[in-house]
């Protein structure tokens, strides 16, 4: 792997118009993001009760997600304020992911009143910073004589990894670097505890997150000591004797999280639930917690691209391919059990168990995004866009007032209710979380989202997600100026329009679902498509590259196959066989039963049956929608019989609709499923 | 409903030769009691660690299902042995549900060297005994002032309650009454302490298991106390204000189950889980913890019976009725999650994460035979031998060596192992388990098979299963003797000696099963069978009515429907559309892998395929198997891709061999279904 100049665009330099996504970067800024201000501060008002596995809070008193404390917990620890800490041991993260996703914000649009908020929050942080360095309010008010002695639960670097990528972003926003200097001395503490030297513990976080957030603190202040210590955490992890082992007898087997996993808390959940099972050169597979899993490997391709470490990389490349070819699901969710919210194993993947942690896609976003910008190829950004359009969006109501947690592929609401083991399935997404990762993970990825549309690699331009919006892009040797213009991923085609002469190149991601149809025109003139033997232009891993002189007013044209297609799972996925999904351009569609009615499961989509695409701008804030013949099996006769020999089926005609997976549970509590049977 | 003559079989007059039960009873005679005596002296060496979920004892450091400690809790609590109390609080009941098993197992066989053991253990009960009559090892060692005070966890009127059941046993089977005073003069305490009276405490216990015990105990001494304390116990289950949350702050919140249950234990799982939340009369359906839905629903009917309650009965049938048409699986298993191992809602029935717990099953005959002895109606006994021949069976070894806790109707080994929603469905069964309640349950169940074979109504006998037996039956106005022989449940043929003079009744059940066919010939002349108007017997809820008068040597030879048969199930049990079960006469039939290969789950019955059925006497101590000509959906071409748009899917054929359910996991760890998709 060769060192070679390459970049994400700049939130700054991009500005998304109109379309799915800026009606959802408006919905953040407008309604998510001040939410979330009144959640910190415990000012809002429609914050209801979650039933999400982590509201075994309860047993700390926090069972209805709110207040989140979390403002309060740094006036505490600033001794600016009476009273205990509350929350999640985590719960500055909060704050820090809240700080991150207004940093983008005003990296594309100015706000000063906003800007003063966050000044006045920064300088409180620095007041609970304590003098060492030293921020974490939880270990301040609560414990400060433990401070780092329970890595494996407690989730200090976590907490000030979030920290400084705030601190990195908004330094970058706004040039203001009260917040990188405060997060400089938390990273020089840790750096001055954690290494390879002997005096040195030896040591890594329960839960990554400081790796990918030390690269950034290096790429921002150049200091190569932070480049070394997210290195050496990478390198540390799953060494043995395990580090975790140490820690926990050496602090006689205390435990904080014992009241959510017993006997031991999260220790108890083996070496696998935080990836320290095994080096991570030598691990081939996702083990345990997932969103765990997606950062330690967006960390490690941080790590591996800028110290050219191919065998890190590698390891990096191996996973990405075990994940996507055996342990994802459809909608780009992961994370196939609630307990513990791990992957499991190869091609385990139930619908109506699954986890599928809206913070996992992110962190799916993150982990491809990386990827990228270490090697171009389209399936990175195949699998960052199936998790953004899918499981990511669906994260959020399309009101933005509400959340999941947990993004499942079929739903009954009566058996969620009933059925324990289903109890993390909600039907309807509530308005907050008692551990409230998911919204502000999604709010700092949609509020950044330029950076994952661009990736810049010498004096080429890599379009890696298509979606109206004017773009300056900073390459090699040049800066250029495109305008792209699309209902993406409502229509197939996208518009581009180039501003800046010279020779560069626009690299057009070629999704794989559109392999098979697709073309390109410039200026009118088709200069590449499918099954063409002539094209100009060269299609490598997953990209066409435009590389040509070009003057301003040249205008691209991409079609991508836009025919509603029948999505057939590996049949070694043992829950989808027999079965059918639809998918149309890179959105996955679902049934919902206020379209088609009760018994989704009894539904059947004929082999044949013909699946029709149907605009519908008026229904759930603009979608497509497809509608096909299909039939559902009638009730047996005899209502109460459970179980019946050689039975003559009935079958009733139905009309399907299907709806894209991310609009759905916005119209009540109702049942939903992705996958249908096929006959 | 009419009190009227009713019994069961007399143990002692109902000798089993030969056949399934023949081989089964023997075993739980020569293997299984002398194993668990060992196991109850912490003498047993071939224990193995268990994994089901009461295997959060580990919390209390009993991780391997061993030592029991069983008697040594009694030695200590009679002072006669130093040490602390071990084993789950309810460890008391292991050694009466043993005592009570080897009690019907003297009364088909008497052995003077086990009498004398059971007479010297019952010494030993004595002497744990306090002063007023208490006994309860775990309250006697640790909790003395603490008595009757966590009746919602703490199981002492459960442990009362079997030993009561062994204390009738034992009289019966010996004459002995030294347990029955022990256990009446720990009746008379508790009666002291609860009932109606102001001066006494309005409860009811946790766990139901007392109500069915002192009826026997009132059938036995004809204290009338006994039937109403019953009575009292049933009634005052689910009044309100609810006697557990008032225990609960009296208490002043303590637990004894929160490790299991946090925070506040088995009070945590609400009062669906032990049945208070609603009077019984006023019950629809089975809520919570299905073990004690069936303990609680025997005890009902019995007091019905006696008291002549027509209300209550109707609510016991109301909740068969739920349970038979709505919440029970195929094999006759019941409780749909491990969680708490409860019911869930009518129709969730998931195969792959069902608990079928063997105790519920066995609990399942203790309901129907009591229902068969307040109304003769077939289908109790059709559910009953659905029970006994499915889940009951599965939940020991072949060779009696290990057991079944959980019951599943599909299995993946590897899926079982890396999915920890999934880790309750074992592959192969433990040797035991820390919390033992199942396998002691099997062995008093088919130690006492014949009460479940026969009820005797006046003067008529009606035959539930049918088996290869020797039976004397007193009926109301004379003693009766019957030959029986078949091979059933491996063919359809049962044949009938009668060796007894007189006018009586021999009524057989017709299972619903063979409700399209069945014939039934006396002395070589058919004179009953399906479709036949010229009938010359009556066929009266599900029981042929043979009243006549009879002569030593009449011979009568009943054919069932022994045709192997697709069983589907009620559409609205979404995780068995589009899937077939295979059953032939009562067995429920199944595919292991050994059988099948790999991939089950991918596994395809045509609709028009021939059922074969197959003699194998060799295999499995003798079975049969089904086979037929099935296919076996291919793998993608390309093995690495987990989703794929409008695939050719290629089959293979395979000869599909079912065995019966029961037989499983008897040969390595293994996949294993019940339910196949059909084509």
């Amino acid at each position: 792997m060769e060192k070679k100049y390459t970049a994400s665009a700049k939130i700054s330099d991009v500005s998304i118009s109109g379309g799915l996504f800026g009606r959802v970067s408006g919905l953040v800024k407008e309604q998510v993001l001040p939410y979330q201000w009144d959640i910190l501060n415990d000012t809002a008002t429609n914050a209801v009760p979650d039933h999400s596995i982590e509201n075994f809070s309860v047993a700390e008193g926090n069972d209805e997600g709110y207040p989140s404390h979390c403002i309060a917990n740094f006036r505490i620890a600033a001794k600016e304020q009476e009273g205990d800490f509350y929350g999640m041991v985590f719960q500055d993260s909060d704050l820090a992911k809240w700080l991150e996703a207004v940093a983008y914000r005003l990296m594309s649009e100015p706000d000063a009143e906003l800007e003063k908020t966050v000044d006045e929050t920064i300088d409180l942080i620095g007041r609970a910073q304590q003098d060492d360095g030293y921020l974490n309010t939880y270990f301040t008010i609560r414990e400060p004589e433990n401070r780092f002695t329970n890595l494996c639960e407690c989730h200090e670097m976590y907490c000030a990894g979030h920290m400084m990528e705030a601190a990195v972003a908004y330094y970058k926003a706004t040039g203001k670097d009260k917040l990188l200097k405060i997060m400089c001395r938390m990273a020089d503490l840790i750096d001055q505890n954690f290494g390879p030297e002997e005096n040195k513990r030896h040591g890594y976080p329960g839960h990554e997150e400081i790796e990918l957030a030390l690269v950034k603190m290096y790429e921002v202040t150049g200091e190569n000591r932070y480049l070394k210590l997210a290195k050496y955490f990478i390198d540390e992890r799953g060494k043995k004797p395990y580090y975790f082992d140490i820690e926990f007898e050496k602090r006689n087997r205390a435990s904080h999280f014992s009241y959510l996993y017993p006997p031991y808390g999260m220790y108890s959940n083996g070496p696998k639930y935080e990836q320290y099972h095994l080096p991570i050169r030598e691990q081939k597979t996702f083990e345990g917690h997932s969103v765990r899993c997606m950062y330690m490997a967006s960390g490690a391709v941080d790590v591996a691209r800028l110290t050219e470490d191919e065998e890190l990389m590698n390891a990096c490349r191996g996973l990405y391919e075990n994940m996507v070819q055996r342990r994802m699901y459809l909608t780009g969710g992961i994370g196939s059990t609630p307990k513990a919210e791990m992957f499991t194993s190869d091609y385990d993947l139930p619908n109506d168990m699954v986890y599928g942690e809206t913070c996992a896609s992110v962190g799916m976003m993150f982990f491809t995004k990386r990827l990228l910008q270490a090697e171009q190829k389209g399936d990175y950004a195949d699998t960052m866009e199936r998790a953004l359009l899918n499981t990511c969006l669906a994260g959020m109501s399309l009101d933005g007032k509400s959340f999941f947690y947990v993004n499942p592929l079929e739903v009954d609401p009566v058996i969620s209710r009933e059925n324990p083991d289903r109890a993390h399935v909600l039907p309807v997404r509530p308005a907050w979380f008692g551990c409230a990762c998911c919204p502000p993970n999604l709010s700092r990825m949609i509020t950044s989202l330029p950076e994952y549309m661009y990736t810049i690699c010498g004096n080429e331009a890599y379009v890696n997600l298509y979606l109206s919006n004017q773009a300056k892009l900073t390459l090699e040797n040049m800066e250029i100026q495109l305008d792209v213009k699309t209902e993406y991923p409502y229509e197939g085609e996208i518009s581009f329009e180039v501003k800046t002469e010279g020779e560069y190149g626009i690299c057009l991601r070629i999704p794989s679902w559109s392999s098979r149809k697709w073309s390109v025109a410039i200026n009118g003139k088709q200069v590449a498509g499918a099954g063409r033997p002539d094209n100009t232009y060269i299609l490598k891993d997953g990209f066409l590259h435009l590389i040509r002189t070009w003057k301003p007013g040249d205008h691209i044209l991409l079609e991508l196959d836009f025919e509603p297609k029948r999505i057939y799972a590996n049949p070694r996925v043992s829950k989808d066989v027999g079965r059918v999904a639809i998918q149309c351009g890179p959105l996955v569609y679902c049934l919902e039963e206020v379209d088609n009615g009760k018994g989704l499961q009894r539904i059947y989509l004929p082999r044949n049956a013909k699946l029709e695409l149907v605009r519908r701008p008026d229904k759930l804030e603009g979608i497509n929608e497809i509608h096909a013949s299909g039939f559902r099996l009638k009730d047996f006769k005899e209502e109460d019989v459970l179980y019946m020999a050689d039975t003559q089926w009935e079958y009733e005609p139905v009309k399907l609709v299907w709806i894209p997976y991310y609009a759905w549970a916005n119209r009540g509590e109702n049942e939903m499923t992705v996958w249908i049977h096929e006959k």
